[in-house]
């Protein structure tokens, strides 16, 4: 399976939907989003994540977790809240952020 | 808010979470998500869908649904079977796909 997907166990387990429109410009962001992303992947409880941009900058980025009590860790994270109010500030024009129980899961073809 | 985003009402609802890696070049494929992102819009219980996909061809889709009977209704769609078919066979090198219950959602910054 191609390594950008996340490497999921048999649900249920929760996912943290994050859509989100860049403002023009890097600020800074690429660095500290690979530095996220990394910080992320290594909390208690993170099964994986799965991201992608397009040229307009519309990205889409689904973290997967074990539980909620590991989303709610995630979320006070104190690095993590210092990059969530740049991305406020700075990096993003809009964005929706859904957290979501997963129920059924499969691959393909 | 960007038109981009899903205008989704407040949870419980349901997201299908489409992760794919896209074949190189188009094969109809442009012409054929286009009809089938307006053919799911259209359809009872479609709350509106979010997608993007990268230069190197990975997107994610997440398409938002009333309840699991409108995520089965969709599925069941003679087109969109028919879709799904030149997916598995054409335009995709590998999907995941996972149906999630948003417990919680919102926006910002």
């Amino acid at each position: 399976m191609p390594s950008r997907f996340a490497h999921t166990p048999a649900p249920p387990y929760y996912a943290v939907i994050f859509a989100n429109q860049r403002t023009p410009g890097d600020a800074g962001y690429e660095a500290m989003a690979s530095a996220m992303a990394e910080l992320a992947l290594g909390q208690p409880g993170c099964l994986g994540l799965e991201s992608t941009r397009d040229a307009a900058g519309f990205g889409i980025t689904v973290s997967y977790w074990l539980d909620e009590a590991s989303i709610r860790a995630w979320r006070d994270n104190a690095e993590h809240a210092v990059a969530r109010a740049r991305g406020r500030s700075t990096w993003y024009e809009h964005f929706e952020l859904r957290i979501a129980r997963v129920e059924r899961a499969y691959g393909g073809p």
